[in-house]
Formats: C-alpha cells, structure tokens, sequence
C-alpha cells in the first residue's frame, strides 16, 4: 500500500503493521455491528482494568451498560476508555513459525465516554434489544425505574477510532514456499446452537421471529 | 451460595455478581486453556490501550508475544498490565430486558509483565505453537536470529486473578413467569470451518495429525 491512510489522533494511528489499518468510519461501524462483545479498558487507581462486555452501535457512538455500582462504570465516568471489539476469523498456519498469524477485524475507540441522561436512558436500553431482536422490546415486561436506576448507560464518540483487519492466507518467505509444509487458513466463526428454551416457558409459547431472524443470519454449529 | 470466595487482592475481588466469582487456580486456567484470543490493557501516556492477542498457558503463567516495538510491548514493560480472557457462551433471554444477559466464561489476570530472557525466547515460541498443534513446531522452517530478536515474549504469574462464569437459564421476577414470552439461552460457539489450503503447498502435502488433533477437537460450522 502506497497511501497509508490518515488517523484520527496520534494514539489511534496504528503503528505496527500499519498497512493492514483503515479508520474509515463505515469499516469500525461494521465490526462494531458484527461483534457485540467489546473489551472496555479503563485507568483505576493507576492500574489498567479490561472488561468484557455487550456493547451496540447507534448511528455514530458505540454503547455500552453497566451495573451503576461497577468499577468499570465508574472508573470511565472518570476517566478515558479504550473500547476495543475484535473478532478472530481464523488462523493462519505457515511454514515458518515466525509467518503463523489470525486473520481477524479490530476496531480501537478511545475517548471519554458520556453518561445517558436518565430521561434517555430507556430509549438507549430499547436500542440494545433492538440492535440485536429487532420486535422484542415491545414483547418483555416493561422495564421500570428501580432497574433504570440501577443501570448507567455510556456511550462514546466514533471520532477518535482505527481499525485492523487481516485476511487471506499465510506470506512466506520466497525460499520456504519449497517446503513440504501444509499451509493454509483455519477459518474460525461465532456459531449458533440449537435454541433451549426456559423450562418454565408457557405452553404454547413458541420461538418468536426476532430470535428466528436473529439465528437465520448466524452461522450454525454442526 | 454463603461463602464467598477469597479473592488473592483487592484490585482482583470481584464485586457485582460476587457469586459468580471464582479465585481457583484450577478454574483460571481452564478459560485460559478455552480461549486463545487475549486482550491485553496497558496505561499508556495515563489513557487505557485494549489490545487483543494471541495467548498462552505454561504451567502457572499465561504467555503472549509482539514485535519488540509495539506499542503495547512498550507499555506492558513499563508497568502492570490486566490480560483479560472471555468466552461468549450464549445469550440469556429473560421476560424482561433487565433479566437478559449473557452466559459466559471471563479471567482477568494482573501484574507486572515479565520479558523472557533471549536464551529462553525460542522454548516459549515453540511452546506457543504446540500448545495449539502439537507436533507442528518440528515440521516448520526453524526460526532465525532476526525473527526472535523482532520478537518480545511477555508473561504473567496466575498469582493475582480471578474469574467470573455465568451458566444457565435466566432468572426472572416471580410474577414475570406469568408472562407468554420465550425465554432461554442462545447458545454460541467458536466453530470452525473446513480448512482452505494455500494455493501454493506442493503436491501431496496433506492436511497434517496436528490441524487433523486441532479440528477434531473443536465445534464445526454447519
């Protein structure tokens, strides 16, 4: 690649195999869209601290929630977070150990995250059923004001973001490619099994279409 | 559950959720074991940085390798690092959204990184390898001078972590089971999908014993 492409800010440039990097805003959307767990890193008391959590994308933030009482909550109301959603997409066998690689897609937010305000806080939580079983929201029980209380909501900016993605297979050294080494990509996916429904569901009560459509879209386990 | 567990420090207590905590060293390691992608949490220049990486485990430390400049390398010399290690076991569909949640299985280990000496880079590479493929290190291209001199390898004591694992169905409200909506799990698996051989392997290089070991192993996409 001749144009290496521009970043955002200093820390999110990606250094180390810049090529591979890319901080078009429609490339982290669709890695934050097809992941929806995230790592959030936070600074406590000096310390880094990395959660894993579900997060969703509206428009141009990503979101994420907590227990109002978490650490990691609280420690990125007072702080920067880096968001980091990756996604392994195999791995990459060569003929040299030092050519072993993943292909896989990253995406690296960082800012100060912004606290829903509670009157928004509702529409944010629908937005999180919805990202993911579109129709569901409406078929729960309402959510009330004990567990909106109970829950903070945070969201961060898609300014300051870079991406990283390796795909294809193995890039070995000229004079390896005469070896009788089986190379190759192990091709890796989050699957789906079979649903299992509550025990305590209702007679009659049967897989709803927000679920259907979620899994059609899925690959399935064998 | 009525006793707590003991957790090694402070920092690593688990504190919402409590009773999903686990401070056994036997439980540590099986996620470690689960789950080869990492994510690594630096402090770098006072902000969070969330890296996501390939891991390892020998014995009581979990390993991980970058090139000697990295940024994350850096930074992981300079000062304590949390590696965090999560496996997205299924989605939990509850008959509220409060009660949604995820099945999962999550360590996160603190510390002071500590570099490998040159002398003993190599062993650790190799054991790299054949944690994933055993058997496979011996048919490679041997590794050179300039590849483990480009190459940090970094490691953690299991010292000071903890884990965290929800299983099973949701929990619901009492009077929520009243209610006609589904409710159950959504199981997820990283599945694999038929190996896709380099275009380049010479004739009659078949796929070897250890992808063969590595695969049976694991789930297959459908």
């Amino acid at each position: 690649m001749t144009n290496t492409p521009k970043a955002p800010s200093e820390r999110t440039r990606v250094k180390r195999g810049h090529t591979r990097a890319d901080y078009d805003r429609e490339t982290v959307c669709a890695i934050i869209d097809a992941q929806p767990l995230c790592h959030v890193g936070v600074v406590r008391d000096g310390y880094p601290m990395v959660t894993p959590t579900i997060c969703w994308r509206e428009g141009d933030r990503v979101y994420w929630h907590g227990s109002s009482k978490s650490a990691m909550i609280l420690a990125a109301l007072g702080g920067e977070v880096c968001l980091t959603v990756s996604l392994m997409d195999g791995w990459v066998m060569a003929r040299s150990a030092f050519h072993h690689s993943a292909n896989f897609r990253s995406a690296m937010i960082y800012g100060q995250p912004e606290k829903s305000a509670d009157a928004d806080k509702q529409a944010h939580l629908k937005a999180m059923i919805e990202t993911y079983f579109p129709g569901r929201w409406d078929t729960l029980r309402p959510i009330n004001d004990a567990e909106l209380k109970a829950t903070t909501v945070l969201s961060l900016s898609l300014d300051e973001a870079s991406a990283k993605i390796r795909t294809g297979g193995p890039v070995d050294d000229d004079e390896d490619y005469a070896l009788p080494v089986w190379a190759g990509v192990l091709p890796t996916f989050e699957a789906y099994g079979e649903p299992e429904p509550d025990p305590q569901n209702l007679t009659g009560v049967a897989l709803p279409d927000d679920i259907k459509a979620f899994l059609a879209k899925a690959p399935m386990k064998a």
